[in-house]
């Protein structure tokens, strides 16, 4: 079984759909590995670290696919790029399927059996698999990383003979796994953190990474707190309560990492231009919903425009920005996905179609879109 | 007593030699302060908040500087830039003495009376003045975050579902104020970090912030270690044996910061480049003495270059990176020296010239250079 890892062709995108120790572990299991020569250059891994994990360096990504079994990716090809592939290769990667289900369409007519792990199943034997999460991981450490870079103090407090520098005030909002981990490199570098999240079971893990959860706590958020991660949505009296509050804090911030975002739809807008204008020159916003359109209403999706004089940082594929811990986290969740699909003992694929991890990630097959989520989407997008 | 305050025209300075916060302590003391608008912007020090600690704004450098009787100056100012001035005016700030006699002869002409802040003698009461030290520390945290953004991996562990993250490698090479700013930054964002400097008693330091010293530690250093920071210099021997050793460690690392700097002499080669070639694609090395020519044969002064698949930073005035906050230490450090020329009894300058500061750190007076470091060394400059 041949397994084809070609340079990821996307502007911008500095990953690479496996790394030295995944294409050991492939090789190890019984599967050919083959590598476009180069693939790994954003990533620092290079041809010779490859070949010595026992991968074929190809120089044509054309030869490379021509006769493979297995395709990773870190995000949709496009069509040509898979033109070669024979019927039914499998193609497995991060498809984008909500914002491309057309593009995705074409893949399905050209017979390729398409995995879209964006659509992995939250349940716990995926969770090795989960690129969502190894990647937003990632991006929250990074938001935090380059914000600090593009910010004209310090983020810890320091006393020295020549005067106190007070800790940097960071507000996280949103605390899924990007913001948890915004808030934890934040508080690493010494800021004071603040988070706020619309479901009041956060606050719990917020605190637990010494962080302040910013809340109205009244009644309904009491009850909702208690009630954990499966309470009902806040009323429109809180909702409006706790943005008030949430836009008077900001003002008194440094930083805003915003990390909210809701699959398939736009990024709900968390800080308009009012907000911007309150908050002190010199301060910095790293967007990371900029891909959705972003969270703030300053945004520019894949630049830093200073506005007001807050620096507003919208860079898009920011766990790109880290390709090689990014890629090798990656390389993982493909091939544990992988294994699930081999037989080890025929030293081949052997798919099982009813199993929930397959059922819930499959795109296509046979020639046409099979996804129960995708079905009519086509002419939408 | 009127104290200028005018933009700093160097190229890549975003500094500002007074913040709103020493206006307002100058104000107090009864001086006169004038800042040209815009001063503060590279520091997000607004005109307003000038204004508000009590500072006139003045359009024109020219009609600022015409009465003034100080002026604070982050860098040495052109001849042209203080030609308004009248004679006997102060002019104090980081004048780069060594480097640049010939124009602060110049300026000793036109009748000024400078005062170099580089020059300070190393007293407990002139701790509070110390910008070498304000700005070396600042320098240190600024380049291990820059680093931090050019690396394409995360600094501290991380035990995902996905794969485990080790933590980076970090070498910081001099564990002065910089380099020990370095550690505890680079220790912060949870790093293993590793130093070296030429003076064995700085290795409790570096422990005391949980690095490890790089050492030979044969009989010679332990002789040295507990003699303290007046040892001799170490033997020839001792050098070779310990070259090595560093050599050898910087293959394994990550990330090196090197911060070996030398008054009035070029830096020292710690790093050729075949110790550059020994590290992993995708390292990251921060030369702080890129200004002195770099303690990396590789460096090039003021960008950054990708050397044998190694990132080599040599940005140049790296505290101006961090403009704020380096501002706002920096304009403490000369409200503190000011204040020694001050008289509060009748709000004028009262200099004693026989103080130990004042003699230390004046360089011209009465349109001749003064300072014994300088006699004879315009002609070399």
């Amino acid at each position: 079984m041949k397994v084809a890892i070609a340079k990821e062709r996307q502007t911008g995108e500095a990953r690479v759909s496996a790394s030295p120790d995944s294409v050991k572990k492939m090789v190890s299991l019984g599967m050919t590995v083959a590598v476009e020569s180069g693939a790994g250059n954003g990533a620092s891994f290079s041809d010779a670290a490859y070949k010595e994990a026992g991968a074929e360096i190809s120089k044509s990504a054309k030869t490379l696919l021509a006769d493979a079994d297995v395709v990773l990716r870190v995000a949709r090809p496009e069509a040509d790029e898979v033109g070669d592939c024979p019927k039914g290769t499998l193609v497995i990667g991060q498809m984008n399927p909500y914002q491309e289900t057309k593009k995705l369409e074409a893949l399905a007519k050209q017979g390729l059996t398409v995995f879209a792990l964006e659509f992995l199943p939250r349940i716990s034997r995926a969770q090795a698999m989960d690129t969502l999460s190894s990647q937003a991981n990632l991006a929250g450490y990074k938001a935090v990383i380059d914000a600090a870079a593009e910010y004209g103090r310090a983020l810890p407090m320091m006393m020295t003979p020549a005067g106190r520098i007070n800790p940097a005030k960071i507000m996280v909002m949103g605390a899924g796994v990007a913001g948890l981990q915004a808030i934890a490199t934040a508080r690493r570098l010494g800021g004071r953190v603040y988070a706020t999240d619309v479901r009041p079971a956060a606050k719990e893990q917020v605190e637990s990474l010494g962080a302040e959860f910013v809340a109205v706590e009244d009644e309904e958020f009491k009850a909702a707190e208690t009630a954990g991660g499966y309470a009902k949505e806040m009323s429109d009296a809180y909702k409006k309560k706790q943005a008030e509050l949430i836009s008077e804090s900001i003002a008194d911030m440094d930083m805003v990492i915003t990390t909210a975002q809701i699959p398939g739809r736009p990024a709900p807008r968390l800080i308009d231009e009012d907000m911007v204008k309150s908050m002190r020159p010199g301060s910095v916003i790293f967007d990371l919903a900029a891909e959705g359109g972003g969270n703030c209403a300053l945004t520019q999706p894949g630049k830093m425009a200073t506005k007001h004089g807050v620096k507003i940082i919208g860079y898009q594929n920011v766990p790109s920005r880290l390709a090689a811990d990014a890629s090798m986290l990656y390389a993982n969740n493909l091939f544990n996905f992988l294994s699930l699909l081999y037989d080890k003992e025929s030293k081949a694929l052997k798919v099982d179609w009813e199993d929930e991890v397959v059922k819930g990630t499959l795109l296509s097959r046979d020639g046409a879109l099979v996804h129960s989520r995708l079905t009519g989407r086509a002419e939408e997008t």
